[in-house]
């Protein structure tokens, strides 16, 4: 199993040599911006604050060039951030994999019909393209709407896929928060008819294992049912037309006490305020299997349909999640009410616990790392008969928890490398380029990864020094006595010890050096 | 190094089990589509014929229902599609870190005015989007540009990079050939002021080890230098102001015979019949370095400044390809043009050579599948101050050489997999999900990819014919009498050949036989 180490160890393994992400000063061999060689991600700093300008909207690149920006709530990823992201990525991946899911692939263009009514108040946020000849497009929202799509147009009715992709959003952007435009999306979804809570509980394990292997410190998943609500709402005398906007009410428990959620349940949402204490006793209410036992025995709720329905699969859910041994960290929590209007079942999100870590300059606000839940529904709204595939998905966070990382790489000085190469092909006189391109040639066609100079005739020092700064373990010297012997001097970076290696014996000595 | 096998078994290889691609019949296994279980991308062959009509813009859903269809041009990519991709996306990437590359990412919209002026008369193709509040965006339609923009954003000065992602471009789609409006590209690139040709020598290497590794079959580079060309114009004749369109009259030489090409010159560009001529004599050109040297003796041409630098670093460029040991696929091509105006120095396409091959059922016109040059100019449009930043870079047609691979896919009947699970775990006997979540979750925890009905009590038999139909080589079983004695039944699902394992022993055991 792919694990990362430790957070702060982890994230600076990931951060290439002398980088420091956001440190105020640029460190050792990044300085120059000028230097014909190593290429790399110098001026990071500059980057970085050049972004926050971009974010707000007030960069340009000058007084009469053109404006040199991403656009708002954009961003680049230059080499070390790019290496991080696809690291955490495999992670993720590493884990859908482990559960038998399949990849999939949808256009990030989506016509602008599939994705109304999909979303209730959020479509706001939806970018839109310009009429392309008849056609309305819009950018994706996500990829769950995209999923039920495809399984309605290619009438699959049931499928484990995954789908790691960008998805677009013209939110406010809270980039300190790691909340973009534009961001990555790990998806997973079981879709099929099956016996209860037996493909649900497989997504809470997925959640727990990826929050597990990433090693982000303490977290919790809280975990409802849409059922359990709609219930509870029931039972308390609210309008079934209520439901939706009282969610959204509810929702909010984490973030304000009870007092302010009730005050807009009565003052905004029109709920009466004997109807909102009813509400307050239930949803402030969480727990394990003890919680649902009791609210099974509940006089009011036991008498509801759906809450019955809703208890009854909750208490099997935690059965199963016993057998995964995952109790610990799941917590039955009736404020859990999560936003989108197409959840029907189960919902869960995870939080990271607050959590001593002195490498932490400034706390990070990061809000859900993962959300899913069941939406039985959304698929049936492409089928023209209607028909439904019940379905059940979890979305990991990976832009929140990407943050996460890049603050504590912050505080990390440990060097580590944007790229892989293994070997520096260099010469110490001049008069050798035609011998260096030779040997990096037989180097290449023998797997190994491998760089040398663009110059004719560079020194042998900056050649050392190069691979000092960005992390090279060997490199392979041809000088001319080198080429008389039929040798190549093979010099170990760290140690700084040269042997002269036979040039047939060259690839499988340096393979050798090269085993973990 | 990452070698895929055989175009047409790797092609195979990378199939699920069961699902040939456009097969006219599904296979065993994957024919229901009401099935429970197991789920997969049942359905392929009218997804396929959907897809087309999808592409004609003639598919919808039914008579009430929603349109279901992707957008014109796009596509899905179902699991058998998304694991061929991904093999081949992972084997140019290796190809590119090999070469020391870092990755970058940048935003799939840009502002319109980073793309406005950049690529001719191709521009009109571009997406663009609603104006978002006042910022007017367009989806990129390259990976080039928005590197230069990059590299002048952040006053970098040199860096080797690679970028694989998505591009659109609202061309007509060609499907078959593998042209569509949504189609990713793979970029290498060198950005810096370096010594003449070494870049650019290990671009057309990288061409050279991507084509090998695919085993697409014979190729040729066609090699050539805008430099070159414009000498040639001069020579002959031709008004400055009338170069680039030249240039795109003459870059059809390859599809259209000289005649016409020299028709159109006449006819639609305005050149007299003489000039045209002149330039024939030269365009029709090709060969290796005899072919360099004799245009370095050419009485016209060696009196022009700019055709006889592109000759002298041409020469040089065939010295580090001779070198590099891969001349025998390069041809000096002097009917080579490129169509984009960004282009100033060394310019290149490789190109399939027509094959044998009795597997493929209608021979599939692919043109270029590789493409790149020199544009030093790009990036100094971006910096206020006109600095030019030096680049060369080199693009896969990622998508052609997919098109070549599905249809090739098409004639091969070994079965192959879309997901990487190595274990089933089953039950022989009703009442015994509990043992199956157990032992699920201890073989997850073990790293171990695993599988499960989610069924409460499903039938052996069905449970191993999943294993055959989708190529799971595990399956552990657990029944009564195993729980007893504190074992798992481990299954061959090949071999059929079944031995009790200690349960504390399991793990190990099924890593040992999972050993390549």
């Amino acid at each position: 199993m792919l694990r990362l180490g430790p957070l702060a160890a982890a994230a600076g393994r990931l951060l290439p040599a002398g980088l420091r992400l956001g440190s105020t000063r640029p460190a050792r061999g990044w300085v120059s911006h000028s230097r014909a060689w190593p290429p790399g991600p110098v001026g990071d700093r500059g980057l970085l604050s050049r972004q926050v300008r971009a974010v707000t909207g007030s960069a340009h690149g000058g007084g009469r060039g053109p404006v040199l920006k991403t656009p708002k709530g954009t961003r680049d990823h230059p080499p070390a951030q790019a290496a991080l992201r696809d690291r955490l990525l495999a992670a993720v991946v590493a884990c859908f994999k482990r559960h038998g899911a399949a990849a999939i692939d949808t256009p990030v263009l989506e016509l602008r019909e599939t994705l109304t009514g999909k979303y209730g108040e959020e479509a706001k946020l939806i970018y839109e393209l310009q009429d392309q000849g008849g056609e309305l497009l819009a950018l994706r929202y996500d990829l769950t709407v995209p999923f039920a799509r495809y399984l309605a147009m290619n009438k699959i009715t049931n499928m484990k896929r995954y789908h790691v992709a960008k998805v677009y959003r013209r939110d406010n952007p809270a980039t300190t928060r790691g909340r973009y435009r534009e961001f990555y999306q790990c998806d997973f979804d079981i879709a099929g008819q099956f016996d209860p809570m037996i493909p649900d509980a497989e997504c809470l394990k997925i959640v727990h294992e990826i929050l597990s292997d990433l090693q982000l410190g303490d977290f919790l998943i809280k975990v409802n049912d849409r059922r359990i609500l709609n219930g509870v709402f029931a039972v308390c005398g609210i309008p079934e037309s209520k439901f939706i906007t009282t969610c959204s009410t509810v929702d909010k428990l984490d973030k304000i006490p009870w007092q302010d959620v009730k005050n807009e349940m009565v003052g905004e949402k029109g709920l009466s305020p004997e109807a909102a204490d009813r509400i307050g006793e239930y949803v402030q209410l969480h727990g394990g299997l003890d919680l649902i036992e009791r609210l099974l025995q509940d006089p009011k709720l036991s008498q509801n349909k759906l809450a019955k329905e809703g208890l009854g699969d909750m208490k099997l859910l935690f059965e199963y999640l016993a057998l995964f041994g995952i109790t610990g960290k799941i917590s039955f929590d009736l404020s859990l009410a999560r936003g989108l209007d197409y959840y029907t079942g189960v919902i869960f999100e995870a939080v990271l616990l607050q959590q001593e870590n002195d490498h932490v300059e400034e706390p990070v606000s990061v809000g859900s790392v993962a959300g899913g839940g069941r939406y039985d529904g959304l698929v049936g709204m492409f089928d023209p008969k209607g028909r439904k595939v019940p379905c059940v998905g979890v979305s990991i966070g990976i832009e929140r928890i990407f943050s996460i990382l890049e603050q504590r790489a912050k505080a990390s000085g440990e060097k580590v490398r944007a790229t892989e190469t293994e070997v520096l092909v260099a010469t110490p006189q001049k008069q050798l380029l035609a011998a260096r391109l030779k040997l990096i040639s037989e180097l290449w066609d023998a797997g190994i990864k491998a760089e040398m100079f663009y110059k004719k005739d560079p020194k042998l020092l900056k050649q050392l020094q190069y691979c000092e700064d960005t992390g090279i373990p060997l490199a392979a010297i041809v000088g001319e006595q080198e080429l008389t012997d039929g040798v190549v001097k093979l010099r170990d970076v760290a140690t700084r010890e040269e042997v002269d290696i036979p040039r047939e014996k060259l690839v499988d000595e340096i393979r050798r050096r090269l085993e973990p």
